[in-house]
């Protein structure tokens, strides 16, 4: 397998850290530039050995990269782009972590259209609570997935290049449309934060709010666990998925008014079967090594 | 603190074995007797002596009995307290663990018109996923809140009697009406179950729902969690506390309405704003121990 020279991370956080330290587990990276606007986030992943250079600028550092793994937010990676597209070396391969695929391909074709060859969409899959550089951790993507959304113009050979990297970090790599990325990914992940975002909300607007946050208990705590991630990030998403995210976000609204009429109807057997039906699935879903995932 | 002699378990469960355990161990109860219809789950009882005798037959069991804690579904307590209500000594105290509080009270009124003084409703916040005798634990209230709801006609006494026992167990006590309670636990507990469920049944409504439960990770797993509940339960919770699980519903409808015209809307701010103030308040929320409840 090839290894990496001189990968550059736009963006040293948890995942693209954790990306750099699995290859340097793997021996397969030998010199990893970490670029970003937190000096104090990128001095520490330079202390933990994340990182093995800082810098603030990307367009200087990824001059004679091989490898670059843009590791922001979605919001912020037409900009870098743009900035590092006349420093990047012909033949670079640049791929990146974004929870969305369909905008950042756009991005990609808008801003690095001589370099598609070389362009490599992905989507690790390891959310966290944890982020920043000192999260980041060399067994992050053992057992995780990775799913790869090409490019029309995405060399083969550099697909399965960037493939083999994330098998080197222990990961199951699959591949498939952004399109189908953005689908599904909407309904199992955009989608459950959005709604808790939204029941989160409605809490707060009872009269007794901080009554019935004193007495919430564990089903809450897990509920709304999501409710509490970065709003930038979910920001970005919404905006970016949001023709994938309308479509399911609506289908709950038409699920919701069933349910209250479910409830208004006091069909006991009707809403026996309806929580079943929920509770056989999630139960029968949890069961192999996924809720592990 | 005055000794139970004689506590009888209708329902020997995760939460009448757990009082019945820290009751023990706090050397407050002589005698625990386990009444249920599953013969294993008795005899598992007697096994890890979580109760010191066993039967199926309430009506003979509450005989001579000075406290009786009613831990089974809401749905089969009209028919229990039936069926003890002739068999009772005067002065015995009956309790229960009841997840809503108000349909609770009426069947005390109705079923127990005698005995309404030494009736004290009662509310032991300890959700799990576990369930049954063998789940039963000593340590289970340590710190968990329980909420007791009296009567009008309860007892002064017999409410302060209740409260030490709870005490005993490592239980901290709260009192309210059953309207507050039902409408408290509809807006942390009932509701958020229910929109899990319905989320849930929305993932299974998809096409390609088996590709999407393939892909669902960790905001899945925590979101979902709740959904994975005992359909009986969850009925009768539903239909016991209908009105403020209606009321709570419709407004998570509102807020859904909201929260798709903000998506639509491509109005970056605003979305931010929303995400931002669910986020703190989560965030906010989990600082404390709550978190551990």
């Amino acid at each position: 397998m090839q290894a990496v020279k001189k990968l550059v991370l736009l963006g040293t956080g948890l995942i693209s850290g954790s990306f750099a330290l699995a290859l340097k587990r793997a021996r397969l990276v030998e010199h990893v530039v970490g670029v970003g606007r937190n000096l104090d986030n990128l001095q520490r992943a330079l202390d933990l050995n994340v990182v093995d250079a800082i810098s603030d600028d990307a367009a200087h550092a990824v001059v004679g990269a091989d490898l670059v793994f843009i590791g922001t937010p979605v919001g912020q990676m037409g900009a870098l782009m743009q900035k590092i597209a006349p420093h990047l070396s012909r033949d670079c391969i640049v791929t990146d972590g974004g929870s969305t695929k369909q905008d950042v391909a756009a991005l990609y074709q808008a801003y690095l259209p001589q370099q598609l060859a070389y362009c490599v969409p992905g989507h690790p899959i390891a959310g966290s609570d944890l982020s920043g550089a000192a999260a980041a951790q060399f067994g992050l993507y053992e057992g995780r997935r990775v799913v790869l959304t090409p490019l029309p113009e995405s060399d083969a050979v550099v697909i399965e290049q960037v493939r083999n990297w994330w098998l080197a970090c222990g990961a199951q790599v699959y591949q498939m449309s952004a399109l189908a990325h953005d689908e599904i990914f909407s309904s199992v992940s955009h989608v459950p934060h959005l709604l808790s975002f939204a029941y989160m909300n409605s809490v707060l607007d009872r009269y007794n709010a901080a009554e019935c946050l004193d007495f919430a208990a564990s089903g809450f705590r897990d509920f709304t666990r999501i409710a509490g991630s970065h709003p930038d990030m979910w920001r970005d998403i919404a905006l970016a998925n949001q023709s994938a995210i309308l479509n399911d976000l609506r289908a709950n609204m038409q699920q919701l008014q069933s349910l209250i009429e479910l409830v208004e109807s006091s069909d006991g057997i009707a809403l026996t079967n309806y929580i079943q039906r929920a509770s056989l699935a999630r139960i029968e879903w949890g069961k192999p090594l996924k809720g592990k995932k």
